[in-house]
């Protein structure tokens, strides 16, 4: 396929190298930023531009990888040269492209993309939707040809697929930073927590979470609650954060609904 | 070294093991059941007992692995035979042993531990801490016999450790029993969220939490976070831990402090 990217930021590099390596050709890679744009393209194959009055009509799909905020005025501008175009974004709907154009879809990866650290693109779960039928298709051979992970999914479950990300990612990494503060308080290396990390992770890879959940909360443990919250005392935000997600966890634990 | 076994969970199947590996003699594996005893017992090569009367006195150290609150009334019978006696709480202090003895220490592993999962000891990290400088000494090549990341941490230290594991690994399985529910809900698979997962929690084995925190709150997108907050009517827990968390995110990011 031709391949025409639209953003130069993490999500547009990862995908860029991914379709690239599966053999379709990428025509050009736009930027506002020029430098970001060439330095994309040049890594890829492709052309740099950073106007849209620039754009090869000669491509199959517009790929549209930046801010949310951004996509619709870009759609807007794209949709006279009546190709497919999807976005990536896994909080935008599918109707903010089709207030512009038939022949539109959503391409989602669902990972967290650095532009230092590698990722094996055959295990990013890619969510996918189209328009039509045959968007829906075109989407699907696209998606497979990168990854073995890959799902249909309507706009109403993007939006739960996106929350739950963040309750089980953005949050936990907070939470994660919140323990390496306690620890530097301390003059305790966060070496010590680390390997801790990556087992909790680890086990729910082949475990359901609540099956596997340990800690003083799941046992009921309320002498080390209450001396965790005694060791809080002064961090009013801390102590709210620990309390409640004990109580969910003390809660769930019930057979209640923590939900 | 001779070592005897209190207990027969999780933490002590996990360390005899290692212990039995590293060429030393377990002794005898005490539990209150007999057949817990003997499972354990029978894997590393040691007599099992239910009664403590039966205590082999020919040892070198106790280690006590069984449930905080019964470590007290263990150490005051194993006390008579004056060889040395940790703990492997990190909940518990080095003087609830010293109470009954001077020979006390403590041999915290600061790993989450399941029957069914193996774990490589030699990355699990050591927390060590002994009553005298030849208890420290004896504990810290027990210790590095095992693992390589042994460490000395007093009983203050191991407190705020074992307190910043809550938050960093039990609150944050919780967090993805949370995303489970929620995608269910809709029927979406949890290996959809699996990779991000694992990816997250890789992350952070290299980089500072703090330093690559992505997400709605992380990049002040109210709208996205209003939008989750609408999907999270009817469930006013999770409403709360949402805001919550993601104050805390804006907060840490706008320079200030989050703790």
């Amino acid at each position: 396929m031709r391949i025409t990217l639209i953003g130069s930021g993490n999500i547009a590099t990862h995908l860029g190298a991914a379709f690239r390596n599966a053999g379709h050709r990428i025509v050009q890679v736009y930027s506002r930023n020029m430098q970001n744009a060439a330095l994309l393209a040049y890594h890829i194959g492709a052309e740099a531009i950073d106007d849209l009055n620039s754009i090869n009509p000669e491509t199959d799909i517009f790929i549209i990888a930046i801010s949310d905020d951004a996509i619709a005025s870009i759609v807007q501008q794209l949709a006279k040269y009546d190709k497919l175009i999807v976005h990536t974004s896994g909080a935008t709907d599918l109707y903010t492209l089709l207030a512009f154009t038939d022949k539109a879809g959503v391409f989602y990866p669902l990972q967290t993309f650095s532009k230092t650290k590698e990722v094996d693109f055959r295990t990013v779960p890619l969510c996918i939707e189209g328009a039509t039928e045959s968007a829906t298709q075109a989407l699907k051979e696209l998606a497979q040809g990168i990854s073995n992970n890959v799902y249909i999914i309507d706009s109403s479950q993007r939006k739960t697929l996106h929350l739950a990300a963040v309750f089980a990612c953005n949050f936990s990494n907070y939470l994660y930073s919140v323990a390496q503060e306690l620890l530097a308080k301390q003059n305790i290396n966060f070496d010590l927590l680390r390997p801790l990390i990556l087992e909790t992770a680890q086990k729910v890879q082949e475990h359901l979470p609540a099956d596997v959940q340990t800690g003083p909360a799941a046992r009921k443990d309320i002498k080390t609650i209450d001396m965790h919250l005694n060791l809080l005392k002064g961090e009013p935000e801390l102590e709210q954060i620990y309390r409640l997600l004990s109580q969910g966890i003390i809660k769930k634990d019930n057979g209640g609904n923590a939900s």
